[in-house]
């Protein structure tokens, strides 16, 4: 299967050496704006024949059947619906659109003409992800509490989407991931302390039913990198620090005794650990390595991938909702 | 100065044991309900001629100078103005009063009287805290841009009071103190999880001028307890970590540059580091012994003291709008 | 029964506590040549009647039925005897003895006259090391390869006795207690930085059957606080870290895979986490109140106990090696 | 300048991928027994034209200037002497030789015939090192009292060489680069629990004049990562943790004041931080990359580089001694 990359900023060339990596794929055609990205891309990957500033050369070609596109988020729309116009599959980056409707569009789009619409929601293929999911479906935390989930650094100031556009469509597609329901409402607070009007830190809450409480905070304005989830229920609580180099993911066999004696209680301060705690054993396979192989099996099974287009949909309504929020002030929107 | 204390679970005997340290005061009455409370205090400080049930004996008592009142909060008002009635100074655990009304009524009351009212913020007389204020009085942090808290833990559920009662005072006391303003608005969100009308998990975020955000994190259904506090500011940052047993305050020497070119931007990803990371040695006396120490003062020097009713006042407000924020679906309250 | 208390210095206070705490042990009389120690204990236990600066009127005292030594070790031995020749019963401090013929004379004259003889290894009773006493003797750790211990921190320098006979015989202890077998032989290295007789750091290597290897380092002057301790077995790894506050043992469900095919080997380097880590829920019961409750049953049932004169004999036997050992400059000491 | 590589296994890669980034420095050839291992390069790198299984095309080729010999330390000697012998510069991996012999030989020839040899000691340009380095030569740390280091992990058993001659060379070679000075004298403790005669565990002491020790545990057989050295002077301590992210160096402000009045030092349990702890920023460039430079450099500028034959020398005779003094049960080995 020939694929074409369009975008080799950061992430395009760990996408190339992925499909490269495959038996079943090869990568073609890379395009992008900057000629030092196309060089540097001809340097590291001296196999792939066509290095173009011109999107459309792949966009139209006829040698190439898949088509990934890690562009800035602006741009997915327009360059998609050509791509699938020309009957290409595609995968692209986080966040999947700018807008709701563009992702609907497009989605509808691929439906018509049977194409493969995936989204990288690259967290969801990790381990850690895997292994939380497990728990969760299994039942081992009994009926969930909340989420909870913090992801902040000195991180690199976009100049044409906020931290929310940034860093949330990790945090929101393992929470639509793990939690597997949409929420009632949404409402987030945020704050711009440099370029009025692109916040660089913001808290996004998610309503869900039956007292089920999401709670998000990005910010690239931290000192140290923190990468960290708590998921809490009945039965058992996790904690999820994609910083730990090999226990990321947690599970404490807690749960909450209500003691109206208070003599008792403060007794309870002592026996604070109810129960073992158990650090699985994670698969530390590369993510994109399981994405690539996703999208190839999606295609060459014609079914939806495990992130497929309505799953970019139900993060970029999150998102969506969330900067709606901010600018109305934090107000509750209701979806 | 003859000092009685009205209230003995969790934290009665160490404001006990701290007055009793000091040259100057002595800990002559002690009042609760619950017998073997008194009991247990007749064991531990058996040179304490009265103790009773009663909580008048102590209010009313001529030979008593001042009251500490350690009793659960919906309690605060009532006795505090009975003891102010009485002429005596006054020591309340935080929360201050369970309402704005009744903080304000009891400010008025020792004013009239010019008797010392003083709420019992503990953290503010940690070294950490103070060093902490020392960096940002000194300009240190330059401008600032938010204060983050965290204090999760599984925590002992009250039957009385919410999760922002219980545990929100530290935290909004501590922000009071360090960035010395009042927010212009207040929302929260929560969750009730057993108890329909009691919130074992909150957030809360207050909007000061200058885009300074707040904003703190309060769970009592957390796997691990967490004590995390970021303050960043234009020129430096701070994180403060409770739980560390040493090295509770670090100050990063970061600032953030934006750079428009996307080449350079993915460069500074590895030089993340900006500047030393600074962990200032810490006065680690006992935080009450400061407090005993400042109520006797105060009182001696006919003087406010550094966590008076005012700083109570200011904690009440937040609290109580961050409540009526939660009711209201996470409506934003003006101040 | 009577306990009277020899030495009241730092750990004094604390066997005080725990000895009245209990139902059926009452602390009649302590004895410290300090007056200032008279009066702080005095001050804490005002229930205590004899306060004397001369052990002997408690060696001596008919009424008294046991006493814990907790003085210098220097002078364990001669008012140990006088203890035994008086009838009563013993707890020493740790280390037992200052040499093996001392240890060795306590324990015959203790079993001439059938008198308790017991030494204060704390550790021993902690739920920490219980919990790995368990795994070890399930044989869930397999056969045992080796015991790293490292105890180091900005320590106390004392003038009497050097480090290794103020922080080993926690180590040595808790190794006897876990391995329950002796060494052939025992090397140490040793330096003394401030008084030249005085070693400050050192460690030390006991040699066991069947390729078992010990090593413990204890140092009184590293910058941060160390406690850990790390076993490896054939089947099972155990991190014990007593800083940890709660997760202070964790079981790594981890082996070895001897590939001689490099390429393979370096895949493993990927595939490190071989199973999970549990953190078994430990009991946070204080130590202390365990051994004085085994000291109180060993004497009621007549009985030795878990950590009767013989284990402190053979503690004192690896300490006295150790340092023969660092005498003659790191010499092997076969046992 | 044109480079040959002899050898491709794990790190061979990444000499390649470091003196290719370099202007002046090309990979012109690369030598590996491994027919698999030459088809990965040239994957990877397929502007290399010369791909060998036979290193005497890339010793004998007269278009090579300078050779970079990656193999099994058992071959370093006989590759070296033929490399010189051909007028090559060289880079030889760690460690520098297997004898000390060895070593002194290949000195004596490239100085004979003026030519480079340097050893790959990466540690020794890494930011942390190069920072710790700088405090010691300011005498911020006072007078050296012991350096003590921890390189363990569940490792990859060698079946050619011991933990010692696999993971010690790190330690060393940072040793003796710090410290500047050459040790009295050498002992070892080891144990082999698979191979009897492959020691995957050790233990080595260094003896300096003026009280200076030193101490490293290696180890294959633990069930975490540990990377962490102490070094304790007498104005200031440091301790650098190469698994920490960011903060790798913390350099502690503290000392020891021994008092004899055994009340205060139980205060001193109170104030046990007595100064501040700085963790200063670190470069952190990719060792290779300044070892690349340096080779160049001093080839260029005909000079000794930083870890040059005598340095690498010096490591050698430490290992090499300390593997006598395993051998001889712990004997101190005299140097």
């Amino acid at each position: 299967m020939n694929i074409g990359v369009i975008g080799c900023g950061y992430w395009g060339p760990n996408l190339i050496r992925n499909f490269n990596a495959m038996d079943n794929t090869t990568v073609v055609a890379v395009a992008d704006k900057r000629k030092e990205r196309l060089e540097f891309i001809s340097k590291q990957f001296p196999s792939i024949k066509t290095l173009t500033t011109e999107a459309n050369e792949i966009l139209q070609s006829p040698k190439i059947d898949a088509i990934v596109i890690a562009t800035p988020v602006s741009t997915h729309f327009p360059l998609g619906m050509e791509a699938l116009a020309h009957g290409k599959h595609l995968l692209l980056e986080k966040p999947f659109t700018a807008t709701v409707e563009q992702a609907e569009k497009l989605i509808e789009e691929a439906e018509k003409r049977n194409l493969r619409l995936m989204v990288d929601h690259t967290f969801i293929y990790t381990g850690a992800v895997q292994t939380i999911k497990k728990y969760i479906d299994n039942g081992d935390l009994g009926e969930l509490y909340y989420f909870d989930s913090v992801r902040v650094n000195l991180g690199l100031f976009q100049h044409d989407v906020n931290v929310i556009w940034d860093l949330a469509p990790h945090d929101v597609s393992i929470m639509d991931y793990l939690l597997e329901r949409k929420p009632k409402a949404i409402s987030a607070t945020g704050m711009a302390h440099f370029d009025s009007s692109i916040e660089n830190i913001a808290y996004i809450s998610t309503y869900y039913e039956n007292n089920l409480l999401g709670h998000i905070h990005v910010n690239w304005l931290a000192p140290v990198k923190v990468r960290k989830t708590l998921i809490s229920g009945s039965k058992k609580m996790i904690i999820y620090d994609d910083m730990e180099p090999s226990e990321k993911v947690k599970v404490y066999d807690k749960g909450v005794d209500i003691i109206k004696d208070k003599e008792q209680i403060y007794d309870m301060r002592v026996q604070y650990r109810t129960g073992d705690m158990i650090a699985p054993q994670i698969d530390l396979t590369e993510a994109l390595k399981k994405i690539s192989q996703e999208f190839y099996d999606a295609i060459n099974e014609n079914r939806d991938s495990l992130t497929d287009g309505k799953a970019g949909l139900r993060v970029v309504q999150i998102l969506e909702a969330a900067n709606k929020s901010i600018k109305a002030n934090g107000k509750v929107i209701e979806l």
